[in-house]
């Protein structure tokens, strides 16, 4: 039940099959990987990489030089982060590293935790990534607007922001803060690339840059030449390390992206981020359309602004649709279940649940499926609203 | 500077450079992989394995089912463990699913943590792995010996023992203990195969089975279904899961040496198993013979057993060795410093700094150098103890 059409893949979903929209399962950019061939082939032999070590001349010991080598080329092609004099640290998807982060930068002489803040709408998994075994170094505090201790405190900063796709900042903005950047949607297909970022830890990950998930390969940037050393620490008694076999793919795959992405508007198509960009456009294009169509719900409105990397204004298409329900009594997810689509409530978010979170990195069908089911929602919703009931 | 010879390699290492036989790197099976040439070979186009999923038939969504069936006929094929009804979670490296068995069979409500124990000499890693971010969950309470508290505990069995290459069982028993069994060197290059184990938990790793330490795959087996799925959202929360690449080369690697290993002694060289129990005997030999030369060292005694797997009554040729100095005063990791040898004092095992544990896994030239050197420290003794001082 799978057929080609032009490099992409159509597969048939059943019209009664659930949709998964509640991960951001960057499938979507398949079609992309297909079109390029032989060109992100890695061949392994069983005699390589045996070794825990990957280098002797880098603190991170157990990064493969290619893939740091990667990394520099496409922050340096794209503009979107400054490398210059940071540390690289690789991890196991951004996930692990947001642990070594959390494990580095926490007082380790202090009778209390300290305090873990994001503001709200925040990603889902910060919270149960910074308490899942209860550490006494550091303890989720909650929204970040919230926050009133004059104690020192570690801000999460996701921009732009996952589940609303806002560019942000830090909101707490006092003494004893650190700061911590998660850049994970900063590239051109999400959002306009307004300048080339310098923050003191900035962290990526390849599954929303290149949709690379199952590779669990994140990495971040540090300046601070003793908050990487703790960081290592963290990864190497974590995981002593990362899979080579993932970090030489994603090596390879970084430097194509990179190759490729200095001509924008070039007819051979091998621009990662033009295709990225004009698939989620696209995509937009039809959520909002359809979304217009009704009084149900809404979505946000993005900024017009002139991105450094295509040299065009343009507004941000964000990975994650941030769907608010404008009937206040109900319930976002629930309502998206009856449908048979799977989304994320906004509770989840430390928001309330008359707003979700559905991915727009899915797969065509999934997406098509999911615009389908919308319509069906706005029917019978109207029939609900005009109708006997 | 690098000649082949016969399928292995030799590398000539400067008679004054540092050897580092503190980690136990298992460099020495390269000349095995090099031998099976292409049979190994994985090949990963750059559209394959882009999601976070491996499979929806399994509770870990992320074990792809390659690998789940190499292991199961892995386990078959040398009878060293059981795996009909139990459910296999994968990990980065063994060192992760120890964290996530940690998460999953401590008790969530308890005001104080869980004792962690292990019978000294113990994996060096155990304190640490436990204790880096101070969970209240659990908290390492060291050598099982001494362990008096009337309490729950969990004990952590290595068998063979990591550092002293021991068959070891649990030494608290006593009600609400809860015992993890890390069999990561329960292989026939290292030990003989007495019985195919059965116990509740027990984790394996491909470093120290196949020597692929740089992929980062371990394995769990786990009989309780709710402790599995309790360490699947450990898994989860870590780290989104286990990088596709090195599940799949893994996959491939332990399904030859599954397919190779049945006929033990054939004339084809095939069987890993085989070669690696030759290269450790025969280093394990070498290694006797020049301790034996002086007094100054001792080595543990292993005894003969019948190994299932192999047919033979053998002794044990552990990964490591686990050498005491006979001068009580010395302290060995500093004796071998002195002549550029890396190795890990024992204190870091719980023991005392009279012992230290040498790597027996590193390449042929490691080895060899470390013979010499071993000789050089006895000669220079010896002129010590019997020349004009």
């Amino acid at each position: 039940d799978t057929k080609e059409n032009g490099g992409g893949v159509t597969r048939i979903l059943p019209s009664d099959s659930v949709i998964n929209l509640d991960h951001g399962d960057p499938t979507m950019y398949e079609a992309f990987w297909r079109k390029m061939g032989d060109r992100c082939t890695v061949v392994i032999k069983g005699y390589e990489h045996l070794s825990y070590f990957s280098t002797n001349k880098n603190p991170c010991w157990f990064l493969e030089p290619k893939l740091e080598e990667s990394i520099r080329s496409l922050h340096g092609a794209v503009g979107n982060a400054e490398t210059d004099g940071y540390t690289i640290v690789v991890g196991t998807g951004s996930s692990q590293l947001l642990q070594a982060v959390l494990y580095a930068v926490s007082p380790q002489d202090q009778p209390n935790p300290i305090s873990v803040v994001s503001a709200a709408p925040y990603y889902s998994s910060y919270p149960e990534t910074t308490d899942i075994v209860k550490s006494g170094l550091y303890k989720w505090a909650g929204d970040a607007h919230g926050f009133d201790k004059d104690e020192p405190y570690i801000e999460f900063v996701t921009s732009p922001n996952n589940p609303n796709g806002v560019i942000r900042g830090p909101v707490v903005n006092r003494a004893g803060g650190i700061v911590v950047h998660d850049l994970a949607y900063y590239w051109p297909q999400y959002t306009p690339i307004t300048s080339s970022i310098d923050f003191d830890i900035m962290l990526f990950t390849a599954s929303k840059c290149t949709g690379h998930a199952g590779s669990r390969i994140g990495w971040a940037l540090v300046k601070d030449k003793e908050v990487a050393k703790r960081m290592i620490s963290f990864m190497v008694v974590n995981s002593i390390g990362v899979s080579k076999e993932s970090q030489l793919r994603v090596a390879k795959i970084l430097q194509v992206v990179a190759d490729g992405c200095k001509r924008f508007g070039s007819p051979d198509g091998d621009n990662f981020f033009e295709f990225g960009r004009n698939a989620m456009a696209k995509r937009w294009e039809i959520l909002r359309e359809i979304v217009k169509k009704t009084q149900m719900f809404t979505l946000p409105k993005y900024p017009l602004q002139h991105c450094n990397y295509t040299g065009e204004l343009t507004q941000a298409h964000p990975a994650f649709a941030w769907i608010k329900c404008k009937d206040e009594m109900e319930d976002c997810e629930e309502l998206f279940k009856g449908h048979k689509v799977l989304v994320r409530s906004g509770r989840r978010f430390g928001s309330d649940p008359g707003y979700a979170r559905v991915s727009m990195m899915g797969k065509d069908d999934e997406f098509n499926q999911f615009i389908e089911r919308l319509t069906s929602v706005i029917q019978m919703c109207s029939g609900d609203h005009h109708g006997i009931n």
